[in-house]
């Protein structure tokens, strides 16, 4: 039994991860802390909770943070950096939901972020949590950087291709035409997100630029060992009105290699023993409500055309896509089983 | 561990028990039939399956569910009654999710299921599962009729009022202003339920005259120990375009008695033990979401008016309203610890 | 044709305002206000509109509102009272769509509303604006006050029943069970508002009272010329998860008379010449989706139980209940055709 | 004033088709067909139409379309070949809404819609009714084939691209991903439709192959007057859980040429003069719900990366996809303002 922290408990992801670590059999969370509810009870907030904990919202205190095994940051982006040494020194382990530990280059994180890195050289040991990808780094982490929600389809759709030994893409070609639900922008009090504004309607937004850009980037170029080839691959994001959920259809180019290459096996294989990553059979369409609550990303390939592939990537935002990815890499780092607390099943319908 | 079957699994209700029930620590889910998908995997139907469960449909095979310790029948009306007599005299326990034992009176039943009740010597012995209120008699049960999505909201809604010693309520004055999410309707190809017919769109329906009524009439006179008075309480119920949930607006007059006493203690105290029922502190509003997936009903009571009271009840009417109540029931009739399989949370958002 | 001016345009009763009034035959719209959009084209707002005006916003200026016919006020309750009186002076008609003119009773709004009234005796020679049980001193007014949505559907839902010359109801025995789409609450960045904590959801709200309730009580004493019998009816309004809709179901006890008269008659009789009100044949379920945009209120009637009588009132809350509304008065206030620049068709799906 | 039949009144197009041609300035619903609701008001099924029409469906008789001058074909693929021969000799002009003359080449006709034409020679002479591209030949045709709703986003998203003089882009790169909602599949008791396999979701659906790829083909072969290039180009398209709207992002490599060019100008000069499509000012998003209900299309450019371009094109599927544009050929026919009846504006929220 492990102690637990989570500093920013009122968003989504907040409520997310403690829907799964109340049900945790190794976990247990000590601390809850919130700028704003200071001394209000979680589930007065989230009724959902009422009768599953007796947690307070308290202010951030570092030394209670610091009494803890493991502290999640399901905060903005630029509060986890402040912490984070401290908590390394006090042997806390620290998983943060936000970009503080996304990106290695600075210059990027500054450029998307809008500020400074408060501490480079925890960064700089810090691990990128894609659980799949990353297992073995992860385990010996004390600091994880928890992937964006549309990164984490990126990687998992394209990792068997740019693993391969023989080139079967062409990276530049790469097309992601991401689709989300709007749970992604998270709880906040904004006009473009009240529901008069997204029910019945669909646009696309950050077509110029988006933050999980360069997030795609830099881990393609870590998968692959390639660099320089994704630059100025395309990532576009949509905005879908239901509430969790997220799906990206992936187009790529093959090479000749790769146009006569058993895809779907080689698919297969390299998921065979990944329990939350389903291959599914050809010509299967991934619903994201198959997986709604689910820590599970599914996954289908097509080649409607010569030379081209589709790929379809689905998953829950809040979950694979966020909390319980963060979850799953708090289960590798404190050694217990990878699905603890995370073999829920999807509430459908 | 016990092994169950499951009649009728391509429904909505069919795919909530499976979620329940493949996560349930002392069941082992061996049979499910479908009359159209027989040999095919439930998981082929049901993707959010994927991984949890090798199950396929089957044809119905008496002598197979007569291995069973407990069946569900997640069938239309009619089939469970069809199959109880063979099974209760092989030891086998019922669950029924529709209406073949609901009601007692059999003129009831013939009058608004337009068909003859097949076994009316077991309907006899069988008992309406409303676990919280016919807990003892459950334990001891072979046949269970589980009660109607809105049925249990209102029970449970009035049932600390009726159960009193004193006259706290003017029993003829009861309104039910009731409101479903669509999948109440079930799995069905028919028009009237199709998205767009559904979406953006609110809408009363059955207002001359529901099922519901006589057995929610049936229940209150057993609750309550009094005949003939509910006969013309109102039952509208309503269409919203949500998935899952269900929420009644229940109004009573109140005696004088009825007027000065606290009733909002009343039903603290009622609800002390009860697990699945939640009295909320005063001013609240039981919101659907945050039952959703939960084996749970939300209550909150409102006085805006002298000798006035308006009750609000929600639940999830796939969880609390059928399976989730089913499973509760058969926890019951099997020993097992009540919330055994049922403590997971809602997910919310 | 006449000049017009809407103060507030950037909320959802303003958009439909300009939706209604760029296509009336007879109304050139010229002044368009918002405190912080000045300067902003109000199609780069709302690109609904684009390709249909070249309107910009400006800062409120009396002296160019005082230049147009009629002015409307889309905004918060509190600012049309403050310029009603210059405006009157200057032969400019006013029509608010917020509450300053809806309530006579100055204690009621200072309760409800929170502030002093600023121009009571303005307010004395207001009319309010429910078309057609006002429409003599509708043409005559100066200044109106246009109705709240639910007080429209509950007026409209029981005129015919009030103004019988027999007592055929139990005036004190209303229940109004209304539930409205999510644009009800206007166009704001509130957390309470936004897509993920309505969507798929269900609620009640204000049970413990609402502004329209003193509204309603007003009203109904007004057309019905009785006093005190109303001020303990119930009003419980509910949140639906659809964007426009409005929808009433209203519980009243019969008189002995009022349960052999043939109300279905009496409503089709009393609304015959009533293009905006529709009575709908016995059996009906008004849908919030067949009045989607236009001015339309749709009635049906049920009497389930002995004495009790059901009456359903549907209506799209932007349009009858809010800008339709006030378009209809400025016809009859202007000497128009009641149905200029109204007669759009609802859109369904 | 011209005399307008509608066959196939009963779905979608022809709802929508009614709801624009009842206000339209000079034209009389004569005719309106349904293979099963022959003698039933049109009103009782759709009651947003009550009080606009007391138009009663009748069974198919072709000496009745024979009396109008214009014949809408709202039916499934197939049924308006089987009369278009007849009417043509009548001099009634036909509109078919379905795919019967939408494709030239014979051999995929008979592939995807899986039936032998049954008039050629019709279909020859027939005209594809994409009215900005084809005005000049729609005035003079008898035959109308109504662009699928896909296609049409496609072929106005690229024209501008296509018909310039020097090669802007590589036509082979072309990636169509599109999204629409639901209605797009028409009103059929489907279970895949109904409301809760819906809402709250997202899939690609036909993404190995779909009938609007050779009209998509095809078209864009007539538009560039290049052959064999465009046959593998990508089309996927998603559903989207809202009941009207469609969005397709389109992506195309640039020559160098193109990547020079100014294309925002290119497609504003392209579209001055075009009242029913808006290109939208440099990084604007436009949204479906900007159009719902409108006759419209809204297009945005971005150019994220070097030598790429994003195209964004909206418009609601039932108008601007099917009805609108239908409506907008018969003006184009019978030589009314082309925007006579489509002048609606957008309903937002």
């Amino acid at each position: 039994m492990i102690t637990v922290g989570i500093v920013g408990g009122t968003g989504y992801t907040g409520v997310e991860l403690l829907r799964l670590l109340l049900r945790h059999p190794q976990v247990q969370v000590s601390v809850l802390t919130s700028r704003t509810e200071a001394g209000r009870r979680v589930d007065d907030m989230f009724p959902s909770l009422r009768g599953h904990t007796d947690l307070q919202y308290s202010d951030l205190d570092v030394e209670a943070l610091k009494a803890c095994d493991v502290v999640f940051f399901a905060t903005p982006h630029g509060v986890a950096m402040q912490h984070a040494r401290e908590l390394v020194a006090a042997n806390t382990k620290v998983i943060d939901l936000a970009a503080d530990f996304r990106l290695q280059d600075l210059a990027q994180f500054e450029k998307w972020y809008g500020m400074q890195h408060a501490c480079p050289e925890i960064l700089q040991d810090s691990v990128y949590g894609l659980s799949e990808l990353n297992r073995e780094k992860i385990k010996q982490a004390n600091v994880i950087g928890n992937p964006g929600c549309y990164p984490t389809t990126v990687q998992l759709g394209l990792a068997p291709l740019l693993k391969a030994t023989t080139a079967l893409i062409q990276p530049e070609s790469i097309i992601i035409d991401a689709k989300s639900g709007v749970s992604g922008a998270g709880r906040k009090a904004s006009l473009g997100m009240i529901y008069s504004e997204n029910a019945d309607n669909f646009k696309a937004y950050g077509v110029a630029g988006h933050r999980h850009h360069p997030e795609i980037v830099e881990a393609l170029e870590n998968i692959s060992g390639q660099k320089d080839v994704f630059d100025h691959i395309l990532f576009v994001p949509h905005l879908v009105p239901m509430i969790r959920g997220m799906l990206s259809t992936i187009y790529v180019n093959l090479t000749e290699e790769g146009d006569q290459a058993d895809l779907q096996a080689l698919y297969e294989t390299f998921y065979a023993n990944e329990q939350f990553v389903d291959v599914m059979p050809a010509n299967s369409s991934p619903e994201t409500r198959s997986v709604r609550g689910a820590n599970q990303l599914r996954i289908a390939l097509y080649k409607p055309q010569p030379n081209k592939l589709v790929i379809l990537a689905a998953q829950d935002n809040l979950v694979k896509g966020a909390a319980g990815q963060a979850v799953q890499n708090m289960n590798l780092m404190c050694g217990f089983a990878e699905d603890a607390g995370l073999n829920g099943i999807g509430l459908l319908p």
